[in-house]
């Protein structure tokens, strides 16, 4: 089975410095202001940022209804790289269900924009498919630009 | 789901050094004499032995019929605590089925022997069940004899 029949990519060039992305991406504060396509929000963020560290991220949607979203992260390079799966929960709790990986990572273009990528990565075929009629390319999109505009602030 | 429901876990006292349990667990030309329970033989072994590193342990059956199994070290503590995942065959690309995170330890009890545990975290009280069934206790019980007389010649 090839890998890329498992993932989910999306990439955008971000008129933003590597580092400004990845505070965007790991300090709970600037999370919920970008993190959740609008009109939900994210009403909650924590991340205890090294190897084998959770994350949680809770998304309201418009009716209210809370999802709560656990994470741990596999590999932390500053400004340049983030992994984090669900597959746990704490380390090295099982979760319910490996859904996916996610790799993010910031390019310094050094034009002063830097190519933003995130790539879900499934552990099979039928996830893959589930993400992406989920509306994985229109949220992660609306969520890149949240992202763009946030960082512009910094 | 209570997480103990998805374990497997097999202790042992051991007279040997912590040390001497990490080498034989992670050192390929080690593994080999002991990985697999006999009449079943490693035929091959290799670690690479960092946080994202993966391993390779291929076991031949007594029919000659070789299993490779990979995995991928998500924590390494030296001499203390490794914890390996079959879930990613590379950081990070996922492998075909997430089955397992084995945690093992290698407490020093200060009196010449060390308490050797090794922990199989599943997914679901399914996959549990299903290697509880492969004949867990048996086969890890039969690999522990093993490992504490290959530790004795170090």
């Amino acid at each position: 089975m090839n890998t890329t029949d498992r993932d989910l990519v999306i990439t955008r060039d971000i008129a933003a410095s590597p580092d400004k992305l990845f505070r965007c991406w790991t300090e709970p504060e600037l999370m919920k202001r970008w993190f959740t396509p609008r009109p939900w929000t994210t009403t909650h963020a924590e991340v205890d940022l090294r190897v084998g560290g959770s994350n949680l991220v809770v998304m309201r949607g418009p009716d209210g209804t809370e999802f709560p979203n656990r994470g741990v992260y596999l590999e932390i390079v500053p400004n340049r790289r983030l992994v984090v799966t669900d597959a746990y929960v704490s380390a090295w709790e099982p979760s319910e269900k490996p859904f996916m990986t996610l790799i993010v990572t910031f390019d310094d273009l050094r034009d002063g924009t830097t190519r933003y990528t995130a790539r879900a990565r499934h552990w099979n075929v039928e996830d893959r498919e589930a993400h992406e009629k989920m509306g994985f390319h229109e949220g992660w999109g609306t969520c890149a630009a949240q992202l763009a505009e946030m960082a512009a602030t910094l």
